[in-house]
């Protein structure tokens, strides 16, 4: 049986705080929990509404979650949906752990890149273009935050991301860094390597004075109208289209 | 004086009814009120702190508008940002007008894009890559929603919006249609002319069945990892990208 109790602690998990502490977060929404069902994380509990039990039965049996049919109304007390008539699971994070780079793959650096929104989206753009590696620092939105989660329609559950500091971690890499600046080189005359590390500011500052030295390619976006800039996720999809499609 | 009756009217162009039935909008935020103020629409009232007063005199000075400064406070309970130390201004909005299509520019279609986010998004995109003219399906979201003209930074300033039957005009235009789908020509092989249409689709459904036999030319934006599909405003400015740098 689902315990008040139970409701109450992962209502609890919409709390940053509460999240750390107990190295657990939730996931809402058909997409999401099908795909992280289907992930290699440790799924510990589903709620699941009697429609999206029907359509998903066999992954649900597979699982070695505890599973509760509940109504729509118990998922959005909990969750932080305004309306959600599918399924909600907690599930263990992973530690954060280095990633290895190496020079013929490409990896995403984001410098505090702070609405999770965005991050989610980056995310979804990374998986999108094949990139399963991100660098995050530690100002960056917290990975399991509920809309950077959902913001990555179930990505999340295929990138490895890792919360460091980037100037220590770029320095040990010794690859080529491409950082996107309102002035640089334009992106459709670069010449992209094999692989190497995208570097992409915060929404308001760009990339950090700190980082800027590291930046081995200063990389423009053409501007053909009058906007002062694009969103940081618009951005990076464009640097990642443009770089997958010269390697093609 | 600003008077309370006036700050009760202001808030209440936070409902689409009254901003339909009053024919005005507001705009929050340095940026988007100095963009406002610097434009060619009909700014009725402006509200603004003393720091933005400011940083901003002259062009208040020369604004036919009321000007009042006011608390951060007061700009918060009338706006919809829950922070704001900058302005808020309230403007007429612009009836609903044909836009003349030629074969040598671009024109982006939105067949019921309808989250605030990614049109006010889109808007950016299509302002970097210098296209000025939208046509809406008549579902889409509403031009003048307070989270449209956030999003837009300033851009909806530069362009024109008509909301219409898609259908119809794609007959009348006789232009080419270029229509993001998942199974297309690459965006990478396709050749561009000098104008067109581009036509994005629903963040759920993608293009409508209807409009499907209007579009003359499929495109595909490859795909080299695992996520199911992009982001609208994201695919949007892939599409503009790729326009934009085959005819340079």
């Amino acid at each position: 049986m689902l315990s008040k109790n139970t409701l109450k602690f992962i209502k609890s998990l919409q709390q940053k705080k509460i999240r750390k502490q107990e190295q657990l977060f939730f996931v809402e929404g058909s997409k999401n929990v099908t795909e992280l069902l289907q992930s290699d994380y440790e799924v510990s509990q589903v709620l699941f509404t009697q429609q999206y039990g029907k359509g998903h039965a066999e992954l649900l049996k597979r699982s070695n979650a505890d599973i509760f049919e509940v109504s729509q109304t118990t998922l959005e007390s909990v969750g932080s949906f305004q309306s959600n008539d599918a399924a909600l699971a907690v599930a263990k994070s992973k530690p954060n752990t280095p990633i290895e780079m190496t020079s013929d793959e490409w990896v995403i650096a984001l410098d505090d890149v702070k609405d999770p929104g965005n991050l989610g989206t980056i995310i979804r753009i990374a998986d999108w273009y094949g990139i399963q590696k991100l660098l995050l620092s530690e100002e960056s939105a917290e990975f399991y935050n509920p809309k950077v989660l959902h913001a990555s329609m179930g990505s999340f559950t295929r990138v490895k991301v890792f919360y460091t500091d980037l100037k220590s971690q770029f320095e040990k890499a010794g690859l080529p860094i491409y950082g996107a600046f309102l002035e640089g080189e334009s992106i459709y005359e670069s010449k992209f390597g094999k692989g190497g590390i995208i570097l992409m500011g915060n929404e308001s500052n760009g990339i950090s004075r700190e980082l800027e030295s590291s930046v081995t390619h200063k990389i423009t976006i053409p501007r053909f109208g009058k906007a002062e800039s694009l969103n940081v996720a618009v951005a990076t999809a464009i640097f990642c289209d443009n770089i997958k499609r010269s390697s093609k």
